[in-house]
């Protein structure tokens, strides 16, 4: 089985990071494919850089349905695009934020999201609100860092930690989620350090995105998944 | 005062009709300026096409804002990339599917929308859930006609007309209005075809936007609709 | 087109706040009518001011609907006797919480209100949540003062604007909303003194009235608007 | 124990239908005292009829108070001026509607309310939308019959008894709930026919404001149900 | 009138402080027949106890039904197996938590409860998620104590009644909640010391049970709470 | 890496249905271990029937979790006793029912559950009220046909598949999910005829609870989830 992971941003540093994790999480039988948008914004931070980042991740996931694979996965914890992604392909498309907040109830009736930067958290609660996980969310904060700046260090001194260590004190019964693509590679020394679950998108996703593949379901293709219309366009 | 309208499809004969309508019903001192997105998609019909329009879209809000307009109208009823036209600018952006539904919401307790195709059904329902309308409305429906082939025949051969017209009869005590720009001009005779008001967007955003740019306001730009970080882009 | 703004207490120095703001931010082709309730209270704070103030309101609104006004607007923020208005009227009615919200959405992401007595919190919420703009709002505050206490004093020794100041620290992607009538001239010059947009509820009424009437819309009488059925009635 | 029933509208024959259903369904320790609204419209049909009984119906509560009863019931389906009237006193208050659905929602886990005229739907689906009921509610219908016009003729040329049959049959694990007090002779005699709970708001609210006063609770007036402030009032 | 109240629990002194509220506030015209549940934990704290406690629960339901009782009355906070008792009796079913709750929103906009050990919150959380008074709740709290280790003590050094006065505090205009059936004793106290209703759940349900079974009222057996089905069952 | 899934259900027919779905869907390095529940009902039909069944289901859970499995599958679609179970256990806890709606998730912006008995719906309707999933659910129907008499019949004569099959065309764009543990065997075949994913939840919950063990991430315990206080029990 083969699954795609597209990194929607141009970083393709933070295409290795997330690489790395979904290979490191994946069944025996799954290979990962990972790809990198060839334009748009080094990292997505809010609407804007989101909503420029989508043509992008529309070409690879193009590229990739041809190519053959069984699944997508955008490894944007934005789910950048995800429903314009369904459109153009026919394979499961999974997003890492909705990914990695339905494994984390399945530990926990709640969860807390902490991702990089403050303007990406309407962009998050937008989405808990539309795909109905709101409900079981206890917060979505920033650690107020770039997330081109982001790297683990250890102890107090990393702002990501800090902001997880501090959501577990305040919500005793949550699992913890990370909110951002590039903090993959956190999830397990966090886990280890809170005793708690830590839940890295990319993992979450190669999860479900393998078990969607593994039972040979497609995307629903009547509706609004429908492939987009033949018609003229602009370039 | 100058208020953009930016028809985020390619379309100029749709920016002609968007543009009519504006004029018709502006205030004495307004004036309009519209413009056509430069690329991606002739219509914009389901979530792939939408996303596609955004980065020509975004590009015209650039170039007014520059030039010094008092707000910005998307002419699209899907709202397409209003969030991220908000991060570009500092004057107010106004959706004309928000602005019809919230004068539709003047006029009855409940509202019901007749867009032109099935596609675009799931992404007026996803942005009345997240702008909290949904519950004000009493339907999305759609006339099952592709956005290109909208024309205003008079009398029941009309399929916007006569979903209009099951509406009314189903839902006695709702306002209507009209989910696409392209059925702008629609909208005087249906209203008075069946005695209801039968709300178009392009008009409605006209009153809203001069309304803003009338009391000076500017979005805020310290949350979600900062103005994008500069960062490394790949054109 | 002519606006007729009615404030529902019987305070007539109010009315003159209310009518200067009216005037302040029509468009050039609108006229302004402004009228005092004949009876129930000098202000209107809480549940039961407010039910004893409607019964004054509907004759004020007969009298002007026969009159030959274009829209109504009430005056309250509590948008007092709001529904029974629009059964007593043909012409469009706007009440100003709910106007003032609605401008505040197209500014930001959410919004917070500020007014002036604690009792009058949970009517604004209860509105707040019927007209389905709960999901937009990131609280409703009162300022700890009367309503016939009101008076603008600059600085920090206003209740209001400490009230509002305070708002914008804790909520940084929040437009502000004054939850007042009385409120009305406190606007522009809190929107600069705050850098935020501060929105009276009267200026945006009169904005959505206007244009309401200006695009001929009237009232869908075929519901729970319809005229009042006659009936023996005792006085 | 003393409970005060108030009919809200101005004819007293409603007042003695409501008055023999309390008498019926009381404790054997609760004299019940019935009074009606010396003024405003004869039935309550909607938003404008309910506003201008309040006041009428506050004097009675009012005087009530002064008497010394322990419990108020509003005897109208609407709740009509409910939270006013917990203002305007100390004791209890319940509504015969949210009382009606209380009760039904202990017998099933739906409730469907069968009212008098169409006008009075939106009236009630707010209400339950407030009081949190919508949750439990399968709808709101109309038996299309005015209030003044309701009698009980059995068997299925009654507009409400067939409303009921269907309301019945359409949503089989639903309790029935009578949408007027005017009905309130109806339930026992529907119970029977329909063999299903057909739930009068009368004898609901007998149910609810004997246990309040039974156990001495009073309302909390630190809130939004404060007494009203004195302050200048036009007659 | 005969009311089963069943304590599901094991603790028969438990009982008995249930079974004394339940006489106090019985009408005059109500006999209260108590038991205890013959299987199961000795006090019931979270998801897990809960389910442990229901077979038990549901021998007493059929005992007391075959017996003849009028109404049955559950008296856990957490309404424990509420609906499978429902199925299992034709007699209404009421149990404390919900009984409580809806007393109290007639008293009050908005209510707190206070039970005994955190980990009973989330299960009353869901419980007012589901019978749809989470609307009117302003939060569940845990006093920090084990059911088994409750008394009134009078004062500061209860954490009951510290816990009810911060809540008073912290929410001035709710209604305060017991939320344990081994805190009834408690309530006429602090009522009287906090001067604001302080609800216990057992007095609560005996004004619903009582109400409903003085009306005739049965379950509604043809949907969710239908009989269970006769089948093969290992002992 | 071994997953145990526990019938709820005392018949060993249905846990070998069971066991051969989750042995057919199994990642290549996963082992399953199928029990079937010592006591209680025969199938589980139902609020009364869920609540038999869990005291065997929760011994199954204990001697599992002691014998060192790395998930745990409740293996009916009501999701019996989920939370109960995630009390008894450290390791994850997914429960068959919201396993497969969070897979249709994935596949289209909306399902549709066809479960077997009427007496089901209003369990399911709980469930996804809780979890969140209602946004998402365009319906749960009943086949009008008892849990011990499914079988799969293929064609119209199918009650499960026919109404699949009316599902299918009065929603067009849901994914369609099996809603009970016994209909596993049919998800492939109506997949393939309906040309739409039909979900069971007995794959689908073999691809979460393997995710969840691969990633090494266990039951939050600091909250709901909370193991038993150790306390005096009567058998």
């Amino acid at each position: 089985m083969r699954l795609h992971v597209v990194n929607p941003n141009t970083s393709a540093s933070m295409t290795r990071t997330i690489a790395a994790a979904a290979h490191a999480t994946a069944p025996p039988d799954v290979e990962i494919v990972a790809t990198t948008s060839p334009r748009g914004p080094a990292s997505i931070e809010g609407h804007h850089d989101g909503a420029m980042a989508v043509p992008g991740l529309l070409q690879r996931i193009a590229e990739a349905e041809a190519d053959g694979v069984d699944a997508h996965i955008i490894a944007c914890f934005d789910d950048t695009g995800l429903h314009a992604a369904r459109c153009a392909a026919t394979r499961p498309v999974v997003g890492i934020g909705e990914a990695a907040c339905l494994l984390a109830c399945q530990l926990a009736e709640r969860f807390i999201v902490v991702t990089a930067a403050p303007v990406s958290v309407p962009v998050l609660e937008a989405n808990l609100r539309l795909n109905g996980l709101a409900t079981r969310c206890a917060g979505v904060r920033a650690a107020g860092v770039a997330v081109l700046d982001l790297s683990y260090a250890t102890g107090e001194t990393d702002p990501v930690a800090a902001a997880l260590r501090q959501a577990a004190r305040d919500v005793p019964d949550a699992a913890l989620v990370l909110g951002c693509g590039g903090m993959a590679e956190m999830a397990e020394r966090l886990s280890h350090d809170l005793d708690r679950p830590v839940i890295d998108g990319v993992a979450a996703a190669v999860q479900l995105a393998s078990g969607l593949a593994r039972l040979g379901h497609r995307t629903v293709k009547t509706g609004g998944y429908a492939a987009p219309r033949n018609k003229e366009t602009q370039a």
